[in-house]
């Protein structure tokens, strides 16, 4: 894997949380995005070649909305890019981690995305992601 | 802020996690140490420019077997690099945010840390830290 590519933040309000982080990093926001897929909108800020990504769910069903009934907010996910997805995929299945989606699917801020299920990573929920790229 | 300098994830057991997040990540643990003021022992993977750190605690009364307890094994905190701690700690102090602690604390690798409280950050742990120069 080649670097920590965001970090993902589950709150309840980006009207709260954004100026907030703001203040708190330093630094703007500089992209608002929503993914309609994963019923979540999201907003970015940088710090270093790592994105702190705030999710905010746009609806009950969301995995977003789920997390913060059952836990609260906080740290949703790490998201680890990587060159090549599906090989990636393919190695971490070999190494017996087990994929929550089989095929790559389509994540926030131009990215082919798969997670990874928390049971077999000591509570953390992985994301491993790759740029997509137009010829 | 700098950069993402690393994530701390609770664990109940280096020993098991260890050679699970090589397999995960990919790459060798370089660095295991104690830091017996947190009563935790740290284990250390490099992803990019950013460290995943593993805890285990080393005595019940650590913040890791107490976070363990409350919430289960999962990420911990996120430390961010600062070019001037004390500076740092200003201006967040000045921003509205809560220390946990009124001067910067040694940390394990070398740092000068400090943490802000969760309940201003939406839930997460938020560590700051800068390396120790000897002259």
């Amino acid at each position: 894997m080649l670097k920590v590519e965001h970090i993902g933040i589950a709150v309840r309000s980006l009207a709260d949380a954004v100026p907030l982080y703001e203040k708190l990093l330093n630094t703007n926001c500089y992209k608002q995005e929503a993914v309609q897929s994963e019923a979540v909108q999201t907003a970015f800020l940088q710090q270093g070649e790592t994105k702190i990504e705030l999710l905010e769910a746009t609806a009950p069903e969301s995995a977003i909305a789920k997390f913060i009934d059952k836990k609260g907010e906080g740290i949703h996910h790490i998201a680890f890019e990587v060159a090549d997805i599906h090989a990636e995929m393919q190695r971490l299945a070999a190494e017996g981690f087990v994929l929550l989606n089989e095929q790559p699917k389509r994540g926030a801020d131009n990215k082919l995305i798969c997670f990874v299920h928390p049971k077999n990573t000591h509570g953390v929920l992985v994301e491993i992601c790759q740029e997509i790229t137009t010829p």
